[in-house]
């Protein structure tokens, strides 16, 4: 018998996630153990309500109502409430009273993440939180020590599952929007507000805690660009798959030149955009996650998983457990979240990608040249040109339409060229707008 | 300015991807130290030729032929030797000197593994590995770290870059083997002599390795059942393309309960295999590599990306190096692997698979009636069979071609369908026998 020094582990929420990682901590306590080399003893769980339903069910002695006292004891508290508030202020005091931190907390992560690294670094605790981002896809530790030797240079991410759900169901069985997102809804992907996933929210924080990570530099939610996929439309998916692409709602971040100033920086945004058929990103496939990485030496990685689930977040917390208790037992302090790189945070006016731009023109001789001299003086060079009917009707209401694939350009470019078709009195209508990207 | 120990490291090896690493390191040293928290001061790099050409270059003063004496004065070694011995010895005198051990020689840890952990755990030294499968795709700290907290059920890889590339080509060109193989040389995919790519050695190393690490038992080389590519044909992967497949050469490695003795164990496999094209392992083309895992928690995940080249290996090194220079700055023993799970390893026979036979048989009536009892009578059952001509000719030497898919079933059930089949009457070959993973 082996006789391992004891961790003393305090768990915050008592909700899907919590009940699976208590549930699993105190069923497979012995194999964690071994693998941790130390004890790990469940000391609680902090809930609201001690006597809601639980899957699985927890012994009733371990459930307290006072997080504030349980992680008093502890060695390691695993954060998993949610929420900005108690959380935060419950996590500081932990950090401050000699604890290491496991918390899947996004949210707080993408709002707060620097002054919880700071709290860490100045008592020398350690904050683990893999399950953050992409359920128990290991993203976090890959980004942090695999690559620790490499230089990422771009990050594209599908990391919202819901919303990859529904744009996966309007391409592979052409439903709505609205039809895919209340079939969502039912089988549980969806939330009953739907407003986080569906308008980028979420996807925002958590390429705040990517881009932070893999740029070395505090990424702060405010500055993600965000937009969501309300505005996607069936025929935009049904055109992008006749030229070879799929829509997806990227979360990106990467390393640039501003395409302005000049200036070296950080541009992180989240969009729908399209990506060819071929990309591996494109075999992403219903709430499924995956994380795409170009870094300089190692090349082109992905990494793929189911992104959510609270056995799947579990593993990811289990996972960061066994490497917190490893910490514990070899002593001494951890190492500190790096910002060395320290670089600025580009707006969205920084970067340069392609764009597919769809539109309704009149139908008569002369309308082409009218649009691609339009597109050459704003500098858009274009690359591609489809168009659904001859231009060269009779009757002066005839309506064609046109798809137009550019090169890349910055988006001030396109935006002043957009702006250009809108009040082209060929251009009947500007029906889509959507970057390229994965090229 | 920020002052760190400074750690001393020596490389073993001056070829292309000890060449690289070198140089990275000379070039990235402020960045490496600055992630690692610990100056990292390269102290040689022993070769074999002191007047080799390098790509990239070394500077002269970094050269030694005298290995032994270079991993004396280091606190760090990495061996990019190759090869088991002098590397076996050195790595055994460079543990034994205190000093910790980052190598990508998957055929020394698939042979002598063992012996070096333990060796390292002696004495509380760390040996890091994860440029030996898979490139610079993390799969080793994923496995050892993210994933500790959950258990493995079953790992497919795509982990030979050159094989993949050969049935690749096969697959969308449909070049025969030949001329697929031919053209890997050309470019450098395939080696002079390509038998441990082809004959799957190489994935056989590697499927060693990520097997002892994911049950957590030491599963020696020779326990690994291994078939090569040589003898996939045009016709099974065109025939496999109809019936929605794709042939890849497959390490497999699962934990399972032996299908004949009901003995729990781990059985480790590389062979070619048919997979469903909606696997996620059948969109990695060309020479990229991919580890599938199904976890009990996690569920299924997978990793992707370039499997080799020297750049991509460098950048495995470096991440296993600033992992090293941490846990020096750190302190304390390293946590030794862990072979506590100890299940036995069982043998090709234990598993159960399905499978699809392609036959030439008699185009008469009653054959089909005589194909099925056979297939019936040893305890294997048939899913689907697919007929390329009529069955009910006149002309006595008259052939069809049949395609039979199965039903789970073991190798012993199915070895005795095979040798009955070659026996019948009805029979004129047994054109093909593949195994179906991925259902």
């Amino acid at each position: 018998m082996i006789e391992y020094r004891n961790l003393r582990i305090a768990i915050l929420g008592g909700g899907s996630v919590g009940a699976q990682v208590a549930s699993l901590l105190l069923e497979h306590g012995d194999e964690l153990a071994s693998r941790a080399g130390a004890g790990l003893e469940l000391i609680g769980v902090a809930v609201r309500d001690l006597d809601a339903k639980r899957t699985p069910p927890l012994p009733r002695e371990l459930l307290t109502t006072d997080p504030a006292s349980l992680i008093l004891g502890a060695d390691i508290v695993i954060e998993l409430m949610g929420g900005i508030e108690p959380a935060r202020t419950l996590l500081l005091d932990a950090i401050n009273s000699g604890a290491d931190i496991i918390t899947a907390n996004k949210a707080l992560l993408a709002t707060h993440g620097p002054e919880l690294f700071d709290a860490a670094e100045q008592v020398g605790a350690q904050l683990y939180y893999e399950a953050a981002v992409g359920g128990a896809i290991p993203i976090i530790r890959p980004l942090r020590d695999s690559l620790a030797g490499d230089r990422v240079k771009r990050i594209l991410g599908i990391v919202n599952g819901t919303t990859n759900y529904i744009l996966d169901l309007m391409e592979r069985e052409g439903a709505s929007l609205e039809d895919a997102l209340a079939k969502a809804t039912e089988l549980g992907y969806a939330e009953a507000d739907p407003t986080a996933d569906i308008e980028g929210y979420d996807a925002a924080q958590k390429v705040s805690i990517l881009a932070s990570l893999a740029f070395h530099t505090n990424v702060p939610l405010e500055a993600v660009h965000r937009e969501g996929i309300t505005a996607v439309t069936m025929e935009q998916v049904e055109s992008a798959r006749k030229a070879g692409f799929v829509v997806k709602l990227l979360a990106i971040c990467e390393r640039l030149t501003d395409a302005e100033t000049g200036e070296d920086g950080v541009s992180a945004r989240v969009y729908p955009a399209l990506i060819p058929v071929t990309h591996p990103l494109a075999a992403v496939h219903g709430a499924n996650n995956a994380v795409f990485i170009e870094a300089e030496a190692a090349g082109d990685l992905m990494f793929y998983g189911a992104g959510a689930g609270g056995l799947q977040t579990a593993s990811a917390v289990l996972g960061d457990l066994v490497s917190a208790a490893r910490r514990h037992v070899i002593g001494g302090p951890g190492v500190a979240e790096s910002n060395h790189a320290n670089l600025p945070v580009l707006p969205i006016s920084s970067i340069t990608t392609r764009y597919q731009i769809t539109l309704k023109v009149a139908d008569r001789p002369g309308v082409l040249a009218a649009i691609a001299s339009l597109f050459s003086e704003h500098g858009v060079s274009v690359e591609a040109l489809t168009q659904s009917a001859g231009l060269g009707a009779i009757d002066p209401d005839a309506t064609a339409t046109l798809v137009i694939g550019t090169h890349e350009a910055t988006e001030h470019a396109l935006a002043a060229t957009v702006a250009a078709l809108k009040s082209s009195e060929v251009v009947r209508a500007v029906v889509s707008v959507l970057r390229v990207e994965g090229l």
